[in-house]
């Protein structure tokens, strides 16, 4: 679904819900759809009972009907497609197609300007199903290698304290200078986008509807906004690619 | 644009297009425009000059038309916008809004299976604008993170062995049975999937229109798609995440 609003999704999303007969999905995502597929058979499952919810697509298509599960972002990125795959081991019959969307890295990083645009990492900071410390090391790596990087899930009500861990890793091995930046509400009501250094996001309080950005050694801010250089032009200019 | 299928664009990013009086592009992608955007002004300079297209984009700004700048995938990874903010500084009465498109690294993975699924690097092998030293150095600790991959410009005419030359790096660090992938001509004529070990990938020759994936730790191969685990159904069958 990408980040919610429907002229984010793409034709072959969208096609895909007006064929099907159920969509499945989170209650909040079924909700976003727009009016013409309200009509639809909508089924959902609580919150955190995606495993549940892959089975009843299944259930459902096993029944001949055609299914679409819905998630928002890009399904192959924390999203349901790998769980599908993974349920899908029992049920060889159906048919499973992926339909990709535009990802919190992609549509944060239109909104706060081009903070990625090299090579770059995506970190989750839930531990949810990852440990801490895979996470501690993975922004080492991420530092290290210099990348650019989108932070998802940098706060909830029970990681208050997540994305200042993570900052304090990080501060290790960056600048407290670092050009930064987060994005709150993405294709949704109350999109707002800030920059900071890394030092100030260390003080931040963000909430679990955020994306945070890193930049990269090469990233400054250009009139209010976070951009990552890709180098022609540094190359013109002093024959060295600064972002590099 | 995305992958350069209209239907894989977002409504966001046609509706821009319809609006605008003159669309600029590498010839190629104004190409693959459909019908009803052959009748607006096209412009386009040669390949390589990027910083020539986006003056010319502002040029014509500055006429008072409105204007659409299109790259494939998305803008804001390895697209134009970065660029567009740079030499922006020199334009700044004309407004810049970056639409975000599906990236490989996500219409790839939609067609491999599930290969990124959670946390990822993206990498790029062309040295045009970034030393081989760099790049040796990110898919070093893009291993030691043990991040999911998806390695953009794995090819060229000038650049035939630096996929190989890659997959040696990463070899120091991972297993020659990692569980890896490709993708040519995504969203194109010729749309073809392959999945195959780090090992076999070593002695693969990709084209310029591959796409390229690393799995993590926890990657398998499920049915012939390439799968990263999200964790669920792990967790509970032994208690722990096997892909961290």
């Amino acid at each position: 679904m990408g980040p919610g609003r429907e002229d984010m999704m793409t034709g072959e999303a969208l096609a895909a819900l007006e064929q099907s007969d159920v969509i499945i999905g989170y209650t909040v995502y079924l909700g976003l759809l727009g009016e013409r597929f309200q009509g639809k058979e909508l089924l959902s499952t609580p919150m955190r009972q995606e495993t549940e919810r892959c089975q009843l697509a299944f259930q459902e298509a096993e029944k001949g009907k055609q299914v679409a599960l819905i998630c928002s972002g890009d399904a192959g990125i924390y999203g349901m497609a790998s769980l599908m795959y993974e349920i899908g081991k029992t049920h060889l019959e159906t048919e499973l197609v992926v339909i990709p969307g535009i990802t919190a890295a992609s549509s944060g990083a239109a909104v706060l300007g081009a903070p990625l645009n090299h090579d770059f990492c995506v970190i989750s900071l839930s531990d949810l199903l990852t440990p801490w410390e895979k996470i501690e090391k993975r922004l080492v790596a991420a530092a290290e290698g210099d990348f650019a990087m989108a932070i998802y899930n940098p706060s909830s009500h029970k990681r208050k304290d997540y994305l200042m861990r993570a900052c304090d890793i990080l501060l290790c091995h960056i600048e407290g200078e670092r050009a930064c930046g987060y994005v709150e509400n993405i294709g949704r009501e109350g999109t707002r986008a800030v920059t900071c250094t890394l030092r100030e996001l260390r003080e931040t309080q963000v909430n679990m509807f955020t994306t945070v950005f890193i930049g990269n050694a090469g990233s400054e801010i250009i009139n209010g906004k976070l951009v990552t250089k890709r180098g022609y032009q540094i190359e013109r200019n002093t024959g060295i690619c600064r972002n590099n």
